[in-house]
């Protein structure tokens, strides 16, 4: 496959995408931006886009050997992948196995209160509303996704659930909570998108629940490049 | 029914809770105080506490006469009412037939758009988290309701919906949105509680869309008893 990097579509917070020769393909630049706080908190920091580029493409190939469907096609260097284009479904789709974050806030429950069941929970991706939390009513009313698109969301989303917990727990990582995002494809097919790294989970080692993930940056707890090498390594990255 | 009012159990934002010397059946005072935003915003309004309870009262007989259990006992006087003793469940079920308020804010659809179905939201009734929108997941994990109850929070709420879309129509008032509460009677049953009134409805009129609610006191629109009023004489009060 040989794919050329054309003009830049879209930069965003954490990546840049750019058009190949293939209509159907996309090429991506992971930065080393950080952001938080829906954009109020911003910096650069050196190694991030590449850890995240290299965290993202060994878990979708890890899903695309479990069967998990997904864009990811292949890592083409330290800091850049090629993907499936597909039409994001603007819908920010959470996953919590321990209570924490946003949540821990909203319903007043102690971070690190585990749940009997995963939930998930449906963000409408929207920044100027600063992506409000909403119900599955609120899919169908803003016409986010069709109601057969939300079931094979759920579905996809629990099966990575039990993947990332497998691949995590084999690592002394617990996975505590993480965000997906999904897309169609061109025959309109759901699809796993963007991607997963600790930007998008949060990630608590097993014995001393130290954060290695988002949070390290969101609430100044030292090195976020130590705190996202570490799960690389433990994934087994250099 | 000879019942005495007895000491002070509770005083709320609009309403004083008595004992009474039946165990089951408590006195309640409605206060001519009006508050919004979470008590930011608070005034006393003559008239108010009168109004409230008379709507309430006329709108919870109408209820039980279409089947609806529900806790209003009898009127006592133009500000009081005896109501059946429950246990509130500390939810706050909201009814949507129009978009207003809070969901135009939090979804970014205009204010008016009407809903091609009623949508049913659930609301954590906690002050100090500022009342937050919840999914059913969280209502498990709050404990805040078994299942079943939800599913019978659920069937009674389309039905009182139904109920009061017929009445408001009748006198010529849209009926755009509408808080409920339930609690639990001494059988564990769910029976619908609280009140029904302008502070917990939005009510438009037919024709010109002027709002004959809360919305009058909470957006500065005039004269909140004119509006209660209004409504009151449209019910077939006086």
């Amino acid at each position: 496959m040989n794919i050329l990097k054309n003009e830049l579509l879209y930069e965003g917070k954490a990546k840049k995408i750019f058009r190949t020769d293939d209509d159907d393909i996309l090429f991506v630049e992971y930065k080393d931006s950080a952001t938080a706080f829906n954009g109020e908190k911003k910096a650069e920091i050196d190694g991030k886009g590449r850890l995240n580029n290299e965290i993202s493409s060994l878990i979708f190939t890890r899903l695309h050997e479990k069967g998990i469907a997904n864009h990811f096609v292949k890592r083409i260097s330290e800091t850049e992948q090629l993907i499936k284009k597909v039409t994001i479904i603007p819908l920010e789709v959470v996953v919590r196995n321990v209570v924490a974050g946003s949540m821990s806030k909203r319903l007043g429950i102690p971070e690190g209160t585990a749940l009997k069941e995963p939930i998930i929970e449906f963000y409408y991706k929207d920044d100027s509303l600063g992506d409000p939390l909403i119900t599955e009513d609120h899919i169908w009313i803003l016409q986010a996704a069709e109601p057969d698109q939300v079931e094979t969301i759920k579905s996809i989303t629990r099966q990575v659930n039990e993947e990332l917990q497998h691949i995590f727990a084999a690592c002394d990582v617990r996975l505590i909570d993480f965000k997906l995002e999904f897309g169609l494809d061109a025959n309109g097919q759901v699809l796993l998108a963007d991607e997963i790294s600790p930007d998008t989970c949060r990630l608590w080692d097993k014995e001393t629940n130290e954060k290695l993930d988002k949070d390290v940056f969101r609430r100044n707890l030292g090195g976020l490049t130590d705190a996202y090498s570490e799960i690389f390594k433990r994934l087994g990255g250099m």
